[in-house]
């Protein structure tokens, strides 16, 4: 087996934004896909390690932005490698609020989807959480930045929550 | 709700391979993701009015070939367009046989990765099959196509069973 054959495989970038209750929170994730259109659902995969994971648990509620080629790389650092258990990720990103209340960052995103978890399934490290889709709107004409314009262009990093993560990047 | 806001996802372009007991049968599909690396595993989004669908149902198996930007406009139209149920698809196009017995197009594929259903989530319209990764090869250094390249440049229509088909295209 060649696990490299994975790499493959096309992806967007996104954050997942949540809510802890007290404050807003969210993390980098490529493994989206829309599930069904009618009725219009979406799956996400996050690793059980993420605190944002945890807070979709227990609040059932989340929303995606789609991020473009615009994105800063310091939304992506704050984003995809910090804890919101540590830090106020949101606190230091200008960011605009969307109709059901979850922070969508202001710049370098194209499109925002919430979303209400129906059902999720237990893949060990990660659960993939299926969602109807209550709200999506666009936000720029900006181009959406993909998994390999982020590593490709941008030089970026793969974080160990990534489920494409594998051994030190 | 603006629904053009979830075209911003980003997706590749994919041929899922099963048999039926008799024959190869495979379907064009954009809706894969790794979802996580350890223990490695993948989910696909498929249409219940796939033939593909019901025999991944009855075997558990399938692979996925990658499609690459050379990949034939004809393999396209045969798997995206056509249904196994009339048609034997693979006896049209050249193909090779991985490990496992699958059928993968000769021409226009970068890589194809075998897994074996472990769960499935119910989604209306759809199921998504999570599946345990047995084998994964490279098979050429051709570009991986995206969805967005399938539309922009080969100016590509959505089949109605796609997860991000909404009316006529």
């Amino acid at each position: 087996m060649n696990i490299s054959a994975l790499f493959n495989l096309s992806y967007g970038m996104y954050i997942v934004s949540a809510k802890d209750g007290l404050r807003d929170v969210g993390c980098i994730a490529n493994s989206i896909i829309q599930v069904s259109s009618d009725p219009a659902t979406l799956a996400i995969s996050l690793n059980k390690n993420n605190y944002t994971h945890s807070c979709i648990q227990r609040s059932n509620w989340f929303a995606v932005s789609v991020l473009t080629e615009n994105i800063s790389r310091n939304v992506i650092a704050v984003f995809g490698f910090s804890s919101g258990r540590s830090r106020d990720k949101f606190s230091d990103i200008d960011h605009i609020t969307s109709p059901s209340g979850f922070a969508i960052p202001n710049d370098g995103v194209c499109a925002y989807i919430e979303g209400r978890v129906i059902s999720q399934a237990d893949c060990a490290t990660h659960t993939i959480f299926i969602a109807e889709i209550l709200n999506a709107e666009n936000l720029s004409d900006e181009h959406p930045m993909t998994y390999e314009y982020y590593h490709k262009v941008i030089k970026g990093k793969t974080s160990k929550n990534a489920p494409t993560y594998i051994g030190a990047t």
